[in-house]
């Protein structure tokens, strides 16, 4: 058992009266009538140890009565393990498809019985952030999007407890069980697209919005792959999810001589497509559209929006990769690709 | 310090070679040949202490080379609590206003120097998921959106050391401080502005998608509020968010007999707007509609969308109501109203 640090509070203590003590399980085990040992069997579900019926419910009612909750970082301390599975919050704004995702996931590894705590890491990066997430001792990490963490950060999160450590990204980091997530096929899928439509002056939109650069600089390098060695320009156009960012990318829309546009997402897509219409350029005749994420909302434009739709792994199938490296915490790391991506063609192409 | 209770693993512990021994202050201090004091007071910046800078940078040194992480845990077991605000995340689908918001908060708590993390609580209610909050020791808990969080709820979690518990929602809750967000307004703010159109005859979108009721539900009863008296009529439309379904309701608009529409939000409105005009409902001159939220989305439409602008309470605002009331906890609790609405108008209505 790890030696226990004294902290020193970074805030003065309160000066007003203090909360009333914490019970404990020994409060419990005098009230109950029972030992400590029978406490922590009766409230930890040992089913390896028989306790009569009345005896449980006996505990029961008292560490109800006492307000008494088992101190999940005790368990740990003493396991040397807990049922956590951290995750970084992600930094950058969250769209409807990863939202949907989390969701899933979190369900799925409920149904394990492990508890998913997304760990806000403001201002806090690299292998300091994994130090900070060591410190909940989390039995596993997931850390989804690319992220700066290296193998120096895997070796500290797995020496301070973790069974497993999880990256989604474009890369594998060492030590970890990688899903690889190419972004770069998604523009590979976008570029592909248009160039079958006979386009040729192919533009492509990079969001100015902060810590979006490792999904956008993919896309762009997948459309540049596409092309390669093809008669196709590509011509990268900077443009805030604003409307007046738009109006001024279309203002400029003639000299630009662009005959197809892929514009990061679909949200820019319906942003840009809108710009364009205003300022008098028919969409697809005089320009093609097309976005990614597959919205509903794409569907609902005239023209109707075409779009890459991106199949993000299943919640279920990361669960039970996660659950699977923490009960074999010894085995090689996996690495899987898990990003799909095809066309879909609706009339703004 | 409460008892250290023994968790009985509930899946098998792995047969494969177990991690490498965890390294403690104690290998820390002897590679850095000081005391195991000396160890905590550096590793958690004492300032109250003196220690020459080449014992710090032995410490540190040394910390690094074994890979040393304090443990978040054994600091709040001796500290009595951490830096932790827990909350719970949503089981609802979050919006983009709903994910800006809780960055923001994110970042105004982290510069505060607390760590937020969001605690996936799948299939867990009321008081019992106040204890597994409780189990992690949080020193605040902010539960946003309506929940099940009782008073019971509170005293479990005050009495394992939260010092704030703070809610969001429509009640208050004893012993909680309590942000108040009253739904209802943003539905009063759509049903006057209708009314005021010369609207009679409101159908009021309800999202058939699950979690959503703690919302859409006081927002209909907001524009029964605002028109009750009068000689207008509300109509409670069920509405799931798919092209298929917003159809079916346009398909049966003649009959229904409406001239307005508030459509819960802007993404339900853009979907039924979209129906409507499909099938060849003129918005507004037959039917006027009005969302929520204010997403940029809605000014690319055409008519423009109206909508009630959401003014939530400011990330920053809020945490330092956090941590106001965790420096004093026996403050009496604090009641705030924070939900704004107001109606932009638009070409839709």
């Amino acid at each position: 058992m790890p030696y226990v640090m004294v902290q020193i509070p970074k805030t003065p203590a309160p000066s007003s009266p203090a909360p009333r003590s914490v019970p404990t399980s020994a409060d419990v085990a005098r009230l109950a009538g029972v030992s400590r040992a029978t406490v922590s069997y009766v409230l930890n579900n040992a089913s390896a140890v028989r306790i009569s019926e009345p005896t449980r419910r006996r505990v029961h009612e008292a560490a109800k009565e006492l307000g008494y909750v088992p101190h999940a970082a005790a368990r740990s301390l003493r396991a040397g393990h807990s049922r956590m599975v951290l995750m970084p919050a992600p930094s950058f704004p969250v769209g409807p498809l990863y939202s949907q995702f989390i969701s899933e996931l979190q369900w799925a590894l409920g149904r394990l019985d492990y508890t998913v705590v997304q760990y806000g890491s403001v201002g806090v990066h690299g292998d300091e952030a994994a130090r900070a997430w060591a410190e909940l001792r989390p039995v596993a990490v997931l850390v989804p999007g690319p992220g700066s963490l290296g193998p120096q950060g895997v070796t500290v999160l797995k020496r301070s407890g973790a069974r497993a450590v999880v990256t989604l990204g474009p890369h594998s980091v060492e030590g970890a069980h990688a899903l690889l997530m190419d972004h770069g096929a998604v523009g590979h899928c976008a570029g592909s697209h248009l160039f079958d439509r006979g386009r040729r002056r192919i533009g492509v939109v990079v969001p100015e919005e902060e810590g979006l650069e490792s999904f956008s600089l993919p896309r762009l390098d997948g459309v540049r792959r596409a092309l390669h060695g093809s008669d196709a320009t590509v011509t990268e156009l900077p443009l805030a999810y604003e409307e007046e960012s738009a109006a001024r990318l279309a203002a400029r829309w003639r000299e630009l001589d662009l005959d197809a546009v892929f514009a990061y997402n679909d949200e820019y897509a319906m942003l840009l497509m809108r710009a364009l219409q205003d300022g008098g350029v028919r969409v697809p005749e005089d320009t093609a559209v097309i976005g990614a994420d597959d919205l509903m909302l794409g569907r609902l434009l005239r023209p109707r929006l075409s779009t890459v739709h991106i199949e993000l792994p299943s919640g279920r199938d990361l669960a039970e990769l996660v659950d699977r490296a923490v009960r074999n915490p010894g085995a090689a790391p996996e690495t899987h690709k898990v990003l799909g991506a095809t066309v879909v063609h609706r009339e703004s192409s």
